[in-house]
């Protein structure tokens, strides 16, 4: 057994026996600088956020909408590399490559039957291994079941975001 | 008016006048690097992407779940920033503190009835601002109406991720 083999199975039993376990929370706490540049602190990480100058930023980093696409290819790898691990499935690369197309017309509220985000996201994994196309296949098919941000992304999530105000002072409407 | 609440009144006049105009296509290229290590492309930046080590990875940046988080705080960030703008509402400041509820059994493969990505997504908008709260509270109700990563988040998106074998030469299985 892999290290990595180990280590899933062994936290598998440790959720089998103790669903509370597996219960995790992830953070975000983030804050718009100078224009659209924003900074988002995940744990000790920094992301740097801005719109490209088409869009009214100083491309400073990658936009939001760019940052989905990258949570999924990376999503996609990592979980590509766990199940080979778990399943024994021999895979010596992966990489992925995604677009997504928006139709800006929803966000600036030029037709408000346009939906604001992605109206589809296409891509390719490939995969680098040995193993025969249908064994490849059962991967891919555990992977897309699995896969957290793909799941995120396929299916609604509920979200509730609250508002709180911290009045300005000294400044006139 | 405000230089940016010029720019969305144009922007606007140029997707009336021509749909096509606000067709755009975003992109990620990522690829797999030791580990659960990966590192994503979008444009000229690179997101540094890898899993804490108490899932399997080595900490070198956040993980993709808790890139969506982020992605979703600053897209509500800019939105407000935008539609404050172009609404004329005073707006000094705003932060996202954003929490997700992850259920590991999911992706671990424990137990099939657990979904793999967020069971939920909750947190607060900290708005600084003179404007009073009727005018906060419409100016939240076109954010949400109108912000591309909650609507990614909030309602399905169509993906399609085909596979391509490399074979890998000189590796048995």
């Amino acid at each position: 057994m892999s290290h990595l083999q180990t280590l899933i199975a062994e936290t598998q039993g440790a959720f089998r026996a103790d669903p509370g376990k597996a219960q995790a929370v992830f953070a975000s706490s983030s804050r718009l600088e100078e224009g659209f540049h924003s900074v988002a602190a995940l744990r000790d990480h920094r992301v740097t956020v801005d719109e490209p100058a088409s869009l009214g930023g100083t491309d400073k980093g990658p936009n939001p909408v760019e940052l989905i696409l990258a949570a999924l290819g990376t999503c996609q790898e990592i979980t590509y590399r766990a199940y080979a691990a778990a399943l024994g499935i021999p895979l010596d690369g992966v990489r992925v490559e995604l677009e997504g197309a928006i139709d800006l017309r929803g966000f600036f509220a030029v037709d408000d039957s346009v939906r604001p985000g992605y109206q589809g996201i296409r891509g390719t994994v490939h995969l680098t291994s040995s193993a025969p196309p249908d064994v490849l296949e059962q991967l891919r098919q555990a992977v897309n079941a699995h896969c957290p941000v793909l799941d995120i992304l396929a299916n609604p999530v509920p979200v509730t975001i609250d508002i709180a105000i911290d009045r300005a002072v000294g400044k006139a409407a």
